[in-house]
């Protein structure tokens, strides 16, 4: 059976998965979406994904097509239909078709399309060892915690990580601070043990990841700072990390090449991998070894 | 006859111009764009469109699926196609289809896609009156000079404007200073009669209409003055104007409610407008009355 994905109404053959060229996500990236991971085909933390898609479309005063009931059934029997078990859910709403003009357009309804792809795992190496950061300016808008479309200096400093053999990129005001990375929210761990992690205000988009081992490390007594970090900060870190739904919490053991602490990952970040591993596990079942 | 549009080597019904949901344009704005005006069938000012379009492209390291001799025919062919005689052509290149991810992916073509609607002259009034344009803060990313098709920031900032009854948003930085309009150029006359407008960096979308009316507005014997000026000068100015493809130079004579000059349009608006038609004339044959 091959992929199949859905748009607007109709379950497709991926390739038959279309859009029109006038729907004004791709003429103006007016839309948002959301990335859900899921294991023995149940969603992790569905809730938290669909009250910030919620934020996002109200944020640009879009109506979502269809109530959350129908989205949720929808998410699941795509996944059923795929016959995936473990994987991710995309999904994206966008203000919908009309003739090309900058003002919203009235009576026009906003599409919705989803998709799904098999589960992109951390590699186990990038784990045992951490993973290397670049740094890049952050060139984006003033909106970031809005999850829209409009991805073209987050795909542009991927790239760049990209072709630097870097995990992510790492993105940092003019005045040397850091606001997250280019796909992914991150923090660092102090000389005194605590977590420092940019708040969750206009300058980045709050993860559910993020969120959730927040709510994690609180719990097991670690204290949370959210205030941003300088750059030279990180740099002289004990630990740092990244957290993202389809990265889970992974270590960061370089930035641009220096060693964060001593190299490796650090407890604090293993610990909370650990407990965000028990956090899918009482969710969907999934093991991890 | 209805309308055809253009999507990667197809003429195809209007209404059966649709492109993959994994098209880089959709998922991530990963694109440019073009708006070329046409009269009596000849494209207005292609060769510096087509300049321009030639630098996003090269900013965002995408390479056209066309060579730009196919790229003019297809133009001139599709303005055949739908029988128009006057009208704009919308031009737009994504990054092409791929699995969903971040970085560019390899050994993929980039999508071409366009289509034809008729033009969007200004109003009689629009010109005899001048139109009146509020003020938003500019919430873009730094990169403006690419013609990207990440509009979010402009599309919310013109919904603004046409809540407000405003023709136009213009934008203001955290300083006080304005940057340009959302979808459009803008320039002051001073006491002196100069003419004083941003600069071409990278903190504008240098547009073609701009360009051309400098260089009139030079030969002509009007100081051009190139630096960006504050919203208090601009609402204190002798004469406000906007230009952009499909408004030509247009006056501005209300900011935020507040008159500019004598609250009509200005006599080198006037001027610049006139010699700007000359100018289509001389191009394509069209006579304005």
């Amino acid at each position: 059976m091959g992929k199949i994905s859905y748009v607007n109404g109709r379950y497709l053959n991926h390739r038959d998965a279309t859009v029109h060229i006038e729907d004004r996500g791709y003429q103006f990236s007016d839309g948002v979406y959301e990335v859900i991971a899921f294991y023995n085909r149940r969603l992790l933390d569905e809730d938290l994904h669909l009250q910030r898609l919620t934020r996002s479309l109200a944020a640009l005063h879009i109506i979502s097509p269809v109530h959350e009931n129908s989205l949720r059934f929808v998410m699941r029997e795509l996944i059923a239909r795929n016959n995936r078990v473990d994987g991710t859910l995309y999904m994206q709403i966008t203000r919908g078709v009309a003739k090309r003009d900058h003002p919203f357009p009235h009576a026009t309804e906003a599409s919705l399309v989803m998709a799904v792809t098999g589960p992109k795992m951390p590699k186990a190496k990038e784990i045992t060892e951490g993973v290397g950061v670049i740094t890049e300016p952050d060139l984006r808008w003033a909106r970031r915690d809005i999850k829209s479309i409009s991805l073209l200096p987050n795909i542009l400093a991927k790239q760049k990580a990209s072709l630097a053999g870097a995990r992510e990129a790492w993105l940092v005001d003019e005045a040397g601070m850091i606001s997250e990375g280019a796909v992914s929210n991150n923090a660092i761990i102090n000389a005194k043990n605590e977590l420092i992690t940019h708040a969750a205000d206009e300058h980045i988009l709050g993860g559910i990841t993020r969120d959730v081992v927040l709510n994690i490390a609180r719990k097991s007594g670690i204290k949370v700072i959210e205030r941003s970090f300088s750059l030279k900060e990180a740099k002289t870190a004990r630990e740092a990390f990244l957290t993202s739904t389809t990265s889970n919490v992974l270590p960061v053991t370089r930035i641009d090449g220096v060693a964060v602490g001593n190299g490796k990952p650090g407890p604090v970040t293993l610990k909370l991998l650990s407990l965000y591993h028990e956090h899918i596990y009482a969710q969907t079942g999934k093991q991890w070894n």
